[in-house]
């Protein structure tokens, strides 16, 4: 049992209608490792920051069981840097600067001591990375998946239908599935997208929940319905986290395993926004996340003994 | 088991990006009817319309088991008309006419033989009428369900909170219960508005499902994932009609049974969507509602022995 996770270790800073924070860690790569260590050990993360990552972030990561030999540590410049503000619904938000730094020059390379791992989580980055890393495997893993986003539609389109081809599991939100497929119905979406490679597709509502389409299979997890939503960053990629913790920890890839873990994901994602940045995600414990987990199963459960 | 719905029977001009129709017999009372009539008869009606209302529209809804000797008849007057364009993602319309004819007198008369019934549907309608039938039950109802729109909150609050402290079950959608609250996040909205009366609330949000309400509990029920919502017109009074339909039909008005109720109200919608006005709703047999009753625990049923 082993997951290899690429993505960014960034800083953010964040305006919710809540408050604001100018530097706070972030980054696809770390939300996941947070969400992904609640499941299994060791996580091995694929990265790249700068001389001003904090020495405590990293030690409190290596704590939790994340390997950090993938990481590359840039000395002379800075770790790259988003600053967002969300709108008062909280669903959608502006990008007000992004410094790409070490970015700029990340070459991922999967160290031998990875090679093997069963399952891999490309979070959110540049199309070519995420393929440069599944070429670099000896053996494929049991299970790809892919986080990406608009973005990398808008400028990267081929890049990303290339590595769309080679993943189980493709995870975007609704505007993204519209886009990737050109169709408003999402059904309708999910079957074009499917097409192109992957064989799991899980659409990302945010707030009102997350669909798993598998060939003609539906399955619909909801969000919890929260008092208030401190901040949304990295909620989705918390979900990603918990979602292939969860398949890893149990080494199960049926469908039927993942309508659990997307509930176990959409768990992780609800302690996510309740604080800033991962804050919250440093601070929940195994019961935590077990009583959560009951009251999504409280939230959908119905008889149906009716017909 | 006996049910009393009041609302309108109209006439409708749709367009939607899928076509239009120029004149469609509609109404909150005619979808609710349509529904209700699924799981019990005889369905009480009130409502009023004129010399133009179809005569087999009539029949038609007698067949079903659908009594109106509450209907009243105005020889002179046309039916309620209403007009609407929907956005292309169907989740907005605007109103293009209302030409309000027979409704502008509507005086509902509870006639003696309704009297006695257990369960009574307030379908949207001016609060001060929804009212009215109210305080002409000489035996208060086990169970009370009113919708209510956006348009009596602008023009109508004091009367429509005067209904509220009446009822047992409140039926909105999302951006109603934030207007009514002042509230944003729903779950502080709930709580507001059960504060105001019903000891449930019903939060629908189209697309995204919709949320019950109680006490501290909240129960969640998903839209079935469509390929293709054609006229999303009365969907609303048709989960209300098979909301209250199954709780008429099982004489149960538990917290337990209101959830299935939502399943059963949700099955119903997502049939009245596939064509244009009730025309899919005269279509369905018992087998294609269990059947599609069927679908919803597919799409929210998870294996929870994971903790």
């Amino acid at each position: 049992m082993s997951l290899i996770t690429v993505g960014t270790m960034a800083f953010d800073a964040i305006e919710t209608p809540f408050g604001k924070v100018d530097k706070i860690v972030g980054g696809s790569a770390t939300y996941v490792a947070y969400a992904a260590s609640n499941f299994l050990q060791p996580v091995q993360q694929i990265s790249i920051i700068g001389y001003d990552f904090p020495k405590e972030e990293i030690e409190g990561l290596k704590k939790r069981g994340v390997v950090l030999d993938g990481v590359e540590v840039v000395p002379d410049k800075k770790s790259f840097f988003w600053s967002g503000r969300y709108h008062v619904d909280m669903n959608s938000r502006d990008t007000l600067i992004t410094d790409l730094n070490v970015l700029e020059d990340f070459n991922p390379i999967v160290p031998d001591s990875y090679q093997g791992s069963e399952f891999l989580m490309l979070g959110n980055l540049m199309p070519k990375l995420q393929l440069s890393v599944i070429n670099q495997l000896k053996v494929r893993p049991k299970l790809i998946v892919m986080d990406t986003m608009n973005f990398w539609m808008d400028i990267a389109l081929d890049d990303l239908k290339a590595v769309l081809k080679k993943v189980d599991v493709l995870l975007v939100n609704d505007g993204e599935a519209r886009q990737l497929s050109g169709e408003v119905s999402l059904v309708k979406a999910a079957r074009k997208i499917m097409e192109m490679g992957p064989a799991f597709l899980i659409i990302k509502k945010g707030e009102h929940g997350a669909l798993l389409f598998h060939k003609n299979h539906v399955f619909f997890a909801p969000a919890l319905p929260l008092e208030e939503v401190f901040d949304p960053t990295g909620a989705g990629d918390t979900f990603a986290g918990g979602f292939i913790g969860h398949l890893a920890k149990t080494k199960d890839i049926s469908f039927e395993n993942m309508k659990t873990a997307i509930i176990v994901g959409s768990a992780l994602a609800s302690f996510c926004v309740e604080k800033f940045g991962p804050e919250r995600m440093r601070e929940i414990t195994k019961q935590d996340i077990d009583e959560r987990i009951a009251e999504f199963v409280q939230l959908v459960n119905f008889d149906i003994d009716l017909v």
